[in-house]
């Protein structure tokens, strides 16, 4: 058993926290945030657990091995360096933090202080991904041609950060994961809208370059009148679907051929038709993706062997992050990694 | 009844003859190909019909009125060319040509000759997007936020256009229609694949700056493993989502409001939620728009009237498209339009 | 605030367990259960809550006011007739009893001790199903003309109770909620299949007759490879589609009229069709239904008004389940209510 | 090449005109309408085809060895016995007749004339249903459980035949040519609305008993809000859903065993999910199953072999029509075939 605390009890905490509470390998002993109306709500119905308001008293104490930092973007550098400091084990929320510079920082105090550090990238430990990423391994859809990743929110605004940090962490963690390296440069469009005079951007893309013609391509919005979550990957030999808002075949693997042919008959019938092969779902587990996050957390600390997701994974994502950023402002001029 | 010529018996030129045959304002009176066996082929079911091998023997014949040229794109402009010189009126499959120089000098003639020129934009004339113009121009949906469109295709490789000048115009031309100006600037991505030694991108990203904040997106493709026609719409009050593919309803109206909100609760609802408001989808007609083309095209003829889809609109399309034509070659530079 | 009991620890029980504990006017104060492993498990979040094994000295209790039934069919009614008998207040788990003798004297006995006595419709409380209500209660469908239910389900098979009893229900008390009568007569099919020597039905499918033409008919099966939840309505104006599956859209209502038209082209057009009017979705509330459920129960202790789902209309759907297996034993047989 | 005449040029014929024309086994000579205006117009697009108005004179030609008939059913025996006395090989529209009698009569006189007897039960020779009969006999999905087949309609109203004439041949020739036998016994449900004073049934339910457990359950409506063509196919292995309607994935196998499980939190799980196994859709082939109908009609005459849809075929189709026709009436009577 891992004791743990997490700090930040606002939109993401009770996620952590109800899962903490029911993973077998770690004990949650405390949470801490400012606002102790809040915290007093969310830890209702969990009585055993201390509520605490400052976050240097939490890291004073000796009976915490690890902390989870479920706090604003720009919080997540200077509290987990804190946190490092006082010797605890560090889960950080997505993304790492808000710079590489302080990414940077963050890994290398990690290494010296020999803690394991990790990121909250959620999708790594969902099912649907787990078998995407086997079945990309194992050479079925051949050689990556392109990914293309659309995910789209209800008309919800922050005021923090802007769309590409909300959500492209999701994306980007997940190509990280399949591809396993950094693109060789990216460009990035956004714009903003009424009511709007920080210049946050609610609806972006971005174009990412892996060389050898594969590219990727992620569309992140907040103001769309439909949610949706797809993830096509077009391989030399077969193409992959994802879509995690299906709830019955969640991942689809299409058999396919790419045709060149004159023919004006052959190019009717595959205008017209939907298909040109097979279709696989394969069954997917069902298990929850956070709980197979934390006890991976409790794993790596216990075992001191490194996460799926560790700092190193979290500072590749904020790199495109940061990246990305610096194209929006550039009207999406590209940028080298 | 306009007596109209079709150039061009390959992919397209079937649907073109089928409906000028059908339509009660025009009479074909000959197809021209240089394919005779295709010619046959095509013209089996037309016994009326003349076949006929060579384009300047069809265009020095007195009883043919108006010429619809659907052979390959880099022919558009010299036979269209010799087709207003012949004092023919015009109707040229998209795009209209293959570079703006090509275009502009089609436009210039045809106002020398006084002669109708049309390109055939063909979604300008279907029920859906028409339902869509009406809704946008009532100011139903408020101020155009975003514009974006995924039309991805089955693995149908053609070699020689590339996917932009392929699948684009179909978007271009629609946008162009809704929107009625040309946007700032474009930036464009694509790349190519195996057995592609001539450069022709299969896979392309376009993004279209109209100024103050309005963003066009536009994601092309022929190695999906699936077939997608989705055009999203945001406004500032309402959204639109257009899939062809929809048998059912095709056009949806999301009522929905932005919402700029701290409380972790009310964050939470959002996310997990799948809406904000009520969907309405309207009845859409089911008329063919090739037909409807068509008979647009006999009608500005003899009424001397401009066409929705003139010679300008057909420019503007190719101005877009030779942009990012440039900015795909540039990868991902900016073209001020 | 209403203390409450839950009896029976099982499938659904932690649910009601769950709603009691979070709703501001009931206090969960004990839950009995035989298996005191699984009271145990069940319990572990609550540690307030007592843990009871025997139900006699669960209802000797005096502070317990209300109890709630979630055990096996064949035992609501001799725990519920003893609970009545120790003046509690009583919620039964759906359907009230195992056959309309024991459901009468339940409501007999309620009535002659004046105490609630509730049935656990949930879907009668659910928003998806209050919007229908509402739409059918305005007059805007017209007069009803069928109700066609398909509930199937991924293959689980019980050992106690048949697919009617397990799955009807749900759709008996919708349709009685939204007709308010019982059917003038019902017939019902069904068959059983390998390793089943109980002679427990699978597949059934009833058929209910409310005269004037109104016929209502419902699908249930245990052994379907896909989850349907498609509740059709059809009135003489317009129709209702409830597919309880579906995210964003759970409710649609459709224009349409009937065309009794013999004009050969008319037919083709309608059939090739797929809409003949406008499609309206209302935007449907998020609340959940146990909790609106238990919240109405307390209520009606509270207020000593009636329930929606009282004794008498979980009798009614008694009645109609009893019916049906006399009728699925008699193959088909019709049965008069 | 069998010449070939079409009978009667209302909502089929021109179906039949067109694939018979272009079928290279077949040659159209005439076509035989009562209704001029409207032979005149369906044969506008072929010069060479005769326009006959009288069905004896038609019949007494030389020139004609083949007929096909797509009259209303009414008049299916009397034309069909006149066309074989006159030594014809026929083609009759479905259902073969309005009665067993005629039916019996019509197989009968086939067979003394020795001449082919074909029903056009189209989607006997859809790509789709041949492909789930490979399955079947395949042994894939094990013993058949049930057929739970929706086919309903957006409303259009016949005034000449019910609901379960007009559509149910469809599902019960699919039915036939999947399973090979009658039913043992039948039921119908159906009921009649608004309009109606010939008590012609617009929505009904079908009952199908083959004995062992396995039942056939059809639901065929005329006044749907929604078009819907589903067929599931429940076996002791796998299923099958067939969604005509579906363009990519019309024919879908599905992994799945039965559980038979107490356990509360293993039924949750199964509740909750909505998958057991893997999803697997075979590309299907995109031949048009009237070309291929037409085609297999030549050969059976040319070959002197027997068709997949013979006289004896339509004969056990009119059977279980006519059954349903007297149960309907019978308010759910059960016959027995």
């Amino acid at each position: 058993m891992i004791n743990v605390a997490v700090i930040g009890a606002g939109y993401w905490g009770p996620n952590l926290i109800r899962n903490f509470t029911s993973c077998p390998k770690t004990q949650l002993v405390a949470v801490c945030d400012k606002d102790a109306d809040r915290l007093a709500k969310v830890l209702a119905p969990y009585p055993g657990v201390d509520a605490v308001g400052d976050v240097d008293a939490l890291l004073a104490r000796d009976d915490i091995e690890a902390v989870a930092i479920a706090t604003p973007v720009s919080t997540h550098a200077p509290i987990g360096k804190a946190a490092l400091e006082a010797g605890k084990h560090l889960l950080i929320e997505k993304p790492l933090a808000a710079s590489v510079r302080e990414a940077e920082e963050l890994v290398a105090l990690a290494d010296s202080k020999n803690r394991t550090l990790m990121v909250d990238h959620t999708f790594i430990y969902s099912p649907p991904v787990r078998k995407i990423k086997d079945i990309i391994d194992s050479g079925e859809i051949g050689e990556l041609y392109y990914i293309d990743s659309v995910r789209i929110n209800l008309g919800l605004f922050q005021h923090d950060i802007n769309v590409i940090w909300d959500l492209a962490p999701h994306d980007l963690s997940i190509l990280d994961y399949l591809v396993g390296r950094l693109p060789r440069s990216l460009a990035a469009f956004g714009t903003c809208h009424t009511n709007n005079h920080n210049e946050i951007e609610d609806v972006a893309h971005l174009n990412l370059d892996f060389g050898n013609g594969f590219m990727a391509s992620f569309h992140v919005n907040w103001l769309s009148p439909v949610k949706v979550r797809s993830f096509i990957i077009g391989g030399s030999r077969k193409g992959i679907v994802y879509n995690d808002l299906e709830p019955a075949e969640k991942v689809k693997v299409y058999d396919r051929g790419i045709t060149i042919n004159d023919d004006p008959e052959h190019r009717r019938g595959v205008l017209v038709g939907y298909r040109t092969g097979d279709v696989w779902s394969p069954h997917i587990n069902s298990g929850e993706p956070l709980q197979t996050m934390v006890r991976h957390f409790a794993e790596c600390i216990r075992e001191q062997k490194p996460s799926l997701t560790d700092g190193r994974a979290g500072l590749r994502v904020v790199r495109m992050l940061e990246a990305a950023q610096r194209s929006i402002k550039a009207q999406g001029g590209r940028i080298t990694l």
